[in-house]
């Protein structure tokens, strides 16, 4: 039952590892699709997930099916591909080998040529302890907490007979300012001024306060002035609080504390904190630094070669977020491009044809605010509002994963933008206690 | 900001409080939005479950938001109606007043009439220990849990070397014949031969063996026997084994041991089991029982009077899964129908009209074996095949809560029938762990 391709001379095949399916990953795959190799794909988990559209799953928009369809079925029809299960642990540059663990077993899996895509976690810079009180925004675990948390602090609001206990569990800070930051804050404040309308009795979930925060001087720092401005305007007029140059000091359950002066934001208490502040490269990177020599920046990311390779080792290939290369940032564009370079010179190199180098083309960049408002760059073109709206519509919809998706997602958002609703707002026993908004232990089998 | 209304003389309102909302809360809740009441719904959850397609949830089909709606925004309209999150305890029934739970503190509620709607868990016949390894089907905890048990079983077999754990990784096994075990065989049988076909490249998944199990000695034993006949039939075209008579003596993580005397059934190697064979009141009742001295069933289940109240306390009812009257079945019909009744009776009562006796109109049973195939009964009509399968889509989506379930669920089901996919699939990190299918734990954080 194995659909493997051989090369033309019936030699055996290339073997290409995909170390990790997230844009990077997938991209590189797709480019493999009718190259002369046989190719693993490798994950530790089962779903390609769209990270760009996570915040939409933390706030009740989408389902997890919607944005992290599984990477077999995504790459079902590409016969010269496999997909496994499983946690690449090390990499023996020497052996051309991988260790990888399933379950408690542990495998080998050897290689000709390498793609590493294992990608960024959330960074907490060296205050992993806040973790617990304030979730990333990097996984789908992450995704499904912060919304139980959301939507389990109005549930307990509703009935909480002290003020100041019930302005806390309708506060709701989110911690950065770049496009997730930014987008968080703005769906969190539209769900509460829309979505929730008329669910409440004792409480208007209108008045939450939802606070978004970042140490810089300005929001979604990459992005032209002017749409800086224009996002800043947008998210006041939602009733989002934006304080800028202040820092973290302190996260815990009972809320957030910073380095501002001002005693009303020395600590705000909160009970639902998002941490969308930085990112780290994945610890694979240390390992194959390690197994190769080369060098890791700050944030823990590979210094590849302009090819994207590994200096001294051109079968390995780095891309993605996991790439240190000419300041290009971190983001799905970068993986999309890099991880279909590796793979175009994967295949040129088959052929016998020359080294090129990889060129990023920025296509622009863009982040929602609400509905029917957005901020989006094209090259020189900057739109905002409805029409900035309208292209993140237009190039998510593209960029979705597979045909199901689109038409599930496109349902989903009639109703969230058209209508008022956010159908995703179940919590499962199990997150309610995580979350600590369960009503009591017992609840788990009810 | 509360809006509950008041009787026209300008008194205290009659205070009804609902412990409960599925079918039975849900329907005595929505019967009550005319009357001149203070209606508050109490539940552990903040979603009302349609249990009927939790197969569905647990086979990927539907997301979890598809069949558990906000009971909130559900109730929204309803300006008499107030929803609580927390665990009803313990009830006084000389004071009228109910013990509840959240979080850590403890509150009262008082009530002038109250709705019991507290429902049923899953009973394994004195054999708790079981639920470790073959988790039941009465909660999205469930369903969720089951779901990534199947296709991490999958996973894990696309690179398991050894044949022997193989074909256990492929083994499926539910326990019970009622409508939710044959709609989980039917649905585990053909996803395997049809969902996730060219999805993997070491295994077929067709291979794989779905054995349903019963210890009497019929399928869906409530049926008429033409159409149990024909559910067996349809569920072997399926590939589907069915072994009646059988007991199972023991589950654990490798498998099943069962009463057979043939070797081949007594002991059953499978990495996933499923319970589905019997239910027990909620915990509740025996409160009930204490506080009123109402006799409880072997179930667990309240003996109430004809109008489904509890002998001597005319103002508390007893409906749904956790009423015993008649030798009714529990089912949702009977849950909503009873509900129903409750509701009218409060409000004939302030009316001060004279008593009725509740009476079950028995509107028909139904249950699907794959797409396209369902068996259901209207009165003296018996249906199989696709007629049955119609009569089950329409009823069902009338049912369904809310017109942007309907909407969704729709989009779902023709992705799912018409087209091949099985859309909701993402396996979390947690759910990998739990369920034994995670690469490692380090795969909590990607």
């Amino acid at each position: 039952m194995t659909h493997l391709a051989t090369t033309p001379e019936g030699t055996a095949p290339h073997r290409v590892v995909i170390v990790g399916c997230g844009f990077g990953g997938l991209f590189a795959a797709r480019a493999l699709r009718r190259a002369p190799v046989q190719v693993t794909v490798i994950d530790r988990t089962n779903h390609h997930l769209f990270q760009p559209l996570l915040y939409q799953l933390a706030t009740g928009i989408l389902s997890s099916g919607e944005i992290a369809p599984p990477i077999r079925d995504v790459l079902r029809k590409q016969r010269n591909t496999r997909v496994l299960l499983g946690d690449v642990v090390r990499i023996d540059a020497d052996r051309r080998s991988l260790a990888v663990r399933t379950l408690g077993s542990r495998w080998e899996l050897g290689y000709d040529s390498l793609i590493v895509a294992a990608g960024a976690a959330q960074s907490y810079f060296g205050h992993d302890e806040f973790a617990a009180a304030a979730p990333g925004m990097k996984t789908l675990d992450d995704a499904l907490e912060i919304r139980a948390r959301i939507f389990g602090a109005f549930e307990l609001a509703e009935r909480e007979p002290d003020p100041a206990q019930r302005s806390r569990l309708m506060t709701f800070v989110v911690i950065g300012g770049g496009p997730t930051g930014v987008e968080m804050a703005g769906q969190i404040a539209e769900l509460s001024r829309r979505a929730l309308r008329h669910n409440f009795r004792s409480i208007d979930p209108g008045d939450a306060r939802v606070v978004l925060i970042d140490g810089g001087d300005r929001l979604l720092a990459s992005f032209p002035e002017s749409l800086q401005r224009r996002t800043a305007q947008d998210l006041k007029r939602l009733g989002v609080e934006i304080h800028l140059g202040v820092r973290v000091t302190d996260v815990d359950a009972d809320g957030v504390h910073t380095s501002s002066a001002d005693p009303a934001l020395a600590r705000i208490p909160a009970a639902v904190k998002v941490w969308a502040a930085g990112v780290q490269a994945s610890p694979l990177g240390r390992s194959l630094a390690e197994a190769t020599g080369a060098a890791v920046d700050r944030a823990g990311r590979i210094q590849v070669r302009d090819d994207c390779t590994v200096p001294g080792h051109p079968e390995i290939f780095v891309v993605g977020d996991l790439m240190a290369l000419d300041q290009l940032p971190g983001v799905a564009e970068v993986a999309m491009q890099s991880g279909m370079h590796a793979a175009r010179t994967i295949t040129r190199r088959l052929r016998g044809k020359a080294h090129k180098p990889f060129r990023y083309r920025d296509l622009g960049s863009m982040a929602t605010i609400s509905r029917f408002r957005a901020v989006a760059t094209f090259g020189p073109l900057r739109l905002s509002g409805f029409p900035g709206w309208l292209a993140w519509l237009l190039v998510h919809l593209a960029f979705l994963t597979g045909f199901k998706n689109r038409i599930a997602t496109i349902a989903s958002w009639t109703i969230a933008f058209i209508g008022h609703g956010r159908p995703e707002r179940a919590i499962t026993a199990h997150q309610a206690l995580r979350s600590g908004t369960a009503p009591t232990e017992g609840a788990r089998r009810s």
